[in-house]
């Protein structure tokens, strides 16, 4: 990164490209979001862009992911409620129109360089596997989840299972799916976990 | 479909096919892999591969998917084993080099093609659902699983949680991962479904 002390970065500048990102992943899908493109759409200069993102995926993860990032559903005290908050979010944030263009891309990238999908677990779904362990270590306070219930799992689960589904049906059923999905991981964090995975 | 009474199918044909198909999405990925160049590797005219698979799409889900169909494991009356071996084969079906290669492509063609899923849905995945179906089924008769365990949750989780294991991670910790999943699934088998699906 180039960016430090003499070159503050500039909100407005970074909000202008992203959205250039999304605007461009929707109407011309991920290959024809390039950096060259976003800045033509942004009306900026390219380096302004290399400035700030390293790379093309690093823009549009930026673009499609890190938006979400903060915005977890406060807890209620009801896990099933908090469950099927967390679902619905997990399937509306990748259903957005920006999101769905974007994610093959990004899986076909990250099956040709891996450590960029170590960069994106630390960078952008660790905060959020936190947030989601903080809830179920509440929810187990309180008597609604098991004391050492699989958050990984629960984690897992939620996010496979609205990606997909995100990818194949976006928002159709949603309703449907996400009670039905709650559901499923209320039983998994109703339990401890059993097998104790050293890599949690 | 042109093909018919008059015009048997060559399974010798459709074997070569299909592995060109695979050899190309792993030395040379999704996008290069078209009817064409598959033609020209499998030492046939084109016209042979679209007497069989009206698309690249439908070729190329032949080559990753319809080879894995049947090989569901056998119940062995233990659920938490059987539920292990199905995770080890969704995991390791999409870990393959030409699934890995070749799923990104595909997720990204349902996004513009709904259809195209649903016809990947009763083709390929119904008879994976069933097989899974038939398996909770016997082991709630052996007392293993609830009578009216949320099956398709079940094969959601079971889908979400390895494609996407197996795009990012492909059969690194391979073991822990499975173990870890085969566990919270059958917490999830364990209690019968409460929220009443229509779309199941």
């Amino acid at each position: 990164m180039r960016t430090g002390p003499g070159r503050p970065r500039d909100p407005q500048l970074d909000a202008q490209v992203l959205t250039a990102a999304q605007e461009l992943l929707v109407s011309e899908g991920y290959e024809a979001t390039t950096i060259a493109a976003v800045a033509r759409r942004a009306g900026v200069v390219t380096t302004s862009i290399y400035r700030r993102w390293p790379s093309k995926r690093a823009l549009i993860e930026d673009a499609v992911f890190a938006l979400d990032t903060g915005n977890h559903p406060a807890p209620t005290g009801d896990l099933r409620a908090d469950l099927l908050a967390w679902t619905r979010l997990f399937l509306s944030a990748a259903a957005q129109p920006a999101a769905r263009a974007a994610i093959p891309g990004l899986l076909a990238a990250y099956h040709d360089d891996r450590e960029s999908y170590r960069r994106l677990l630390d960078r952008g779904e660790q905060p959020t596997r936190q947030a989601l362990r903080e809830m179920l270590i509440g929810a187990a306070a309180h008597g609604q989840a098991a004391p050492g219930c699989d958050v990984d799992a629960v984690f897992e689960f939620l996010r496979g299972a609205t990606l997909i589904r995100a990818l194949t049906h976006g928002n159709e059923d949603a309703d449907a799916f996400c009670q039905q999905i709650a559901d499923a991981l209320l039983s998994v964090a109703s339990v401890p976990a059993r097998y104790n995975n050293p890599h949690q």
